[in-house]
């Protein structure tokens, strides 16, 4: 276990397990016969083992039924906001605008039909998941079910009536999922999954292939399934950490274990940003993401902000700061960040309030 | 330096140098503060500096000159394939058939214009840089500069009476180049630059923005630019290995020194394989790549070459074998593979004839 000096709460890439850290330093430096994970071809059979290996260790994780392809690809998941569209979008699809990644995928999806906006909480700043109904004369529905950003978060499997797609960058691995419920699935894996550098795509096949429009090669989903993700020389490096991660998630108890200490982690974290008369939370309760959680000063102590972020670095707290776009305070409490971490934070919270 | 068992000859991901393996496993285990590479916060200062300093020793190692900017982007050389067509070409583009990754580029590009094929070799399997006129009333001219499966390369800058734009995942770095005769230079890392999962992209500004076709963010290049390479989380790791790569190339004396060790490389082999009664190269004398060495058994001979590939595996050649679609042997020559490793190729060679 590293006993460095600092608490990372980065939004991602953020903190991974240390033994994901060790061994990838391990395979860096010597993979196989002193050559470097970075330097052994994709094509060798030690690389393939890895390959395959992954993509079984996701479906056991992640409990994913059969005919579902997972996927690794390069160009991350804004990459997906086209790709989602140029394969499922034939004349409309249904989008929820939960935050600046939820209206970039809508941005990139219009140029290929028509997208309706079911709702968005973009009147409150996204502080809040809005209530919607999915309409069924769609191609699919697409969801972001946890805002970096902004800390909300939807923390169940909706049922839908037609295709349902989901960004789960931020929280994938969080939790159980039920993904018979959805057609597909894509995550950047630099939050729960791995280091940056590859997108993880996780598709119900029987959806692909009824779009009439003509597909570049690096945009065919089933392109990349009918060669393993190996259509061009895959992020070798960051699958391997995607790989680590799954065998400490499996370590760790499985999703349903990690699922419960990131609850606990949230509940100690949030139950002091309301009892804190410094702080308040900026999300509605219902909505909170047990991933980011936000939090501002309250109005009286707003003055204080540099100052409690400065009191807090200096004890070790990494990549506090809210998102320019909500201010305040950020702290992502994603699956690698230790319950230590968060006690670690509330300390300074509560030691802070005795300050002032 | 690494005294492993093993000659590295692999087509990328390859061998890299030792002190780019060393210093990337130190900054997996410890980048700051405790914290891995692969933990860290793109947005945060200290990778921030990364990012700069690697565009700036781009630049100073291949001499780029102003106007150009320098991209570090996900998705692999094959998705440039796609992103050049989309940003340049409006009626018509001219390319040169050396391959199956220029025709895989050829391929992509139809969807977006008129492609005119002004040369292919494809009628003797790829094994000579054809000739060819460029026509003037085209968009631009797409060449391919090293052909790994087949080993064949263009080692010279072309004049070219339109925009001339470059594949040169396979050769970039391995000479001086005149960056001013390109209007875009598109590179994967995996062979020169580092490791796989991110590819280099060398653009003239002044070519974008001519297209009328409304651009996907993630494949305007105009929207990269104006982010640094940072519209979405970048691939870290992949690039750091690219700033290592860079420094080490210049510690090295830069392209002009390490040209001609690759220039002296490649006379050693080809020498040994014009020499040796056993082998003959593939490639026409005039064609032949310096990074990729294709040869055969000559036809007398042909029974021993699984014997010979065994009998150099035991010596601890890797990666030898040649492309399925040439067959026989390919020894990948890049930067970082040391004389040795071809002296110990050619003394293999040599053995293996006396014992026949």
């Amino acid at each position: 276990m590293r006993t460095g000096p600092v608490h990372n709460f980065g939004a991602g890439p953020c903190a991974l397990a240390d033994e994901v850290i060790e061994n990838t330093t391990k395979a860096v430096q010597n993979f196989k016969n002193g050559m470097s994970l970075l330097e052994i071809s994709h094509r060798s059979k030690d690389w393939m083992a890895i390959m395959d290996e992954t993509v079984a260790l996701f479906k056991e994780v992640l409990n994913i039924p059969a005919g579902y392809s997972v996927l690794f690809l390069g160009g991350g998941a804004s990459l997906q906001f086209l790709m989602v569209a140029m394969n499922l979008l034939e004349k409309k699809a249904a989008y929820l605008d939960t935050g600046v990644w939820a209206s970039k995928a809508i941005k990139e999806a219009k140029a290929f039909g028509e997208v309706q906006v079911v709702a968005s909480s973009k009147d409150k700043n996204y502080t809040y998941i809005p209530e919607y109904k999915i309409p069924e004369d769609v191609d699919y529905f697409h969801i972001t079910t946890n805002n970096t950003i902004y800390g909300s978060e939807i923390k169940k499997d909706i049922d839908c009536p037609v295709k349902l797609v989901a960004d789960m960058s931020s929280d994938i691995l969080s939790r159980p999922v039920d993904v018979s419920k959805y057609a597909l699935i894509y995550a950047g894996a630099q939050k729960n999954c791995g280091c940056a550098g590859v997108t993880i795509v996780i598709v119900k096949d029987e959806v692909l292939g009824h779009v009439s429009r003509q597909l570049p090669s690096m945009m065919d989903y089933k392109i990349h399934i009918a060669n393993g993700s190996m259509y061009n020389t895959p992020p070798v490096i960051s699958i391997y950490t995607i790989n680590q991660t799954l065998k400490w998630v499996k370590k760790m108890g499985g999703v349903e274990a990690i699922h419960k200490m990131n609850e606990e982690k949230a509940k100690i974290l949030y139950e002091e940003i309301d009892r804190n008369k410094l702080f308040r939370g900026t999300v509605e309760k219902d909505s909170r993401s047990i991933m980011n959680i936000c939090f501002v000063m309250n109005d009286e102590y707003k003055a204080l902000e540099e100052e409690f972020y400065n009191f807090a670095t200096k004890q070790g707290m990494i990549g506090i700061k809210g998102h320019r776009s909500v201010g305040g305070f950020r702290a992502s409490c994603y699956n690698a960040v230790r319950i230590e971490s968060v006690k670690a934070l509330v300390s300074c919270m509560q030691e802070f309030e005795k300050l002032h």
